[in-house]
């Protein structure tokens, strides 16, 4: 019934780990997130890259997103080939070889009450 | 006066429902949002696909958007088959059998102030 | 300089003004805007209907978008043909007869920290 | 391994920089950013151009953009050929030489909590 949705390549320009959180482990913990979402009934091969402003792209995070599921990806747990760094400013490109969809979510809890911003990342045609 | 408008496949990677809210019910109950519009002259027939990160996807949820209405669905009250779990990550796809636009958005009440987000749902070409 | 940039017909499926605010006004006053970008040399006679669940849509809302300008119209403001109704969902679209760019924005400051969204409405092609 | 991804021209009819902040800079000062994203191996050539309700544009804000850099632009820091106004509504429109993706995000500190908001730029195609 889930037909393929999305694209294959994908930016988000907005990037940033809050250096600090309030609140109870692991819900508000301050984080960044890639939403992936693939329909389709083939495992996707995703790779993504993250740009700075000061330095060259690091990279690629290599991961697979099973057919017809979803993973919300925290930017902070990243490890491989490197953590990312807190408090500094980056972007990323997501690239997969199915068609998925990706949307960009923060929640900030560095003042007493959280906040939450999201989008949908940018799709090449 | 109002045409059609938006497309028949949608998809929104983000999707979790808070498990606690503060603040006066319902309007501060934390809740996640479908936002459908159907600016047509036809009643839009909806199906609500929900993907998983460990598990197969649930559903679909049915709903009829009648001819030129707005309908704001709130997740955490669909339980036809089955109500969604909270604390949990998941994503959507909304197909309909006329063009609708889909927006999602997400008011969290688990701190003392709530936290709002939105965007656009991904639309297949 | 300047030369058109955007669509002539969007949607916002979101639209919900609260019912109360905290904080000064008019600057903390819990407001959903539509934020309209006239980058031609021509002005932009701009019509918004609004749509609802339970009866028919209304409006249209008639304003002119001079060239070369924006302009952030509260929706709680509209009163002509009548006033928008508070605690009820909505959604809107916007028609123009010139290329504008359409974003959707919404304060709200119902508990002791204002909460913020928003989101580019959707462009038909 | 970057390829370019993203539009020459780009709007954002959403723009303001709030007059006040609470907590501790520059983390926590209200700001208003245009995060740019150049993935491609050419350094790009921004202008940004700033639209008003009640006066003509201003501009253009010229920057350089390095290839396979990332570069979050606070509006509150431009000042050449003049500041933004503060407490003011405006538009920006950004327009490159190179593909480049942009997001626009706001934080609001002006209550004890900060707000948060983020969306896509709308592209030209």
């Amino acid at each position: 019934m889930p037909r393929p949705i999305g694209r294959r390549r994908w930016a988000i320009p907005e990037g940033y780990i809050p250096a600090w959180s309030t609140g109870p482990e692991p819900q508000m913990t301050s984080h960044e997130t890639l939403c992936l979402l693939n329909a389709s009934d083939q495992d996707a091969h995703v790779e993504i890259t993250a740009f700075f402003e000061g330095r060259d792209p690091c990279g690629p995070y290599r991961l697979t997103l099973p057919a017809r599921r979803t993973r919300h990806v925290r930017l902070n747990e990243l490890d491989d080939p490197e953590p990312l760094p807190r408090d500094t400013d980056f972007a990323t490109v997501v690239e997969s070889d199915q068609p998925i969809v990706v949307q960009h979510t923060r929640l900030d809890s560095r003042q007493a009450a959280n906040a939450l911003m999201t989008t949908l990342a940018f799709a090449d045609e």
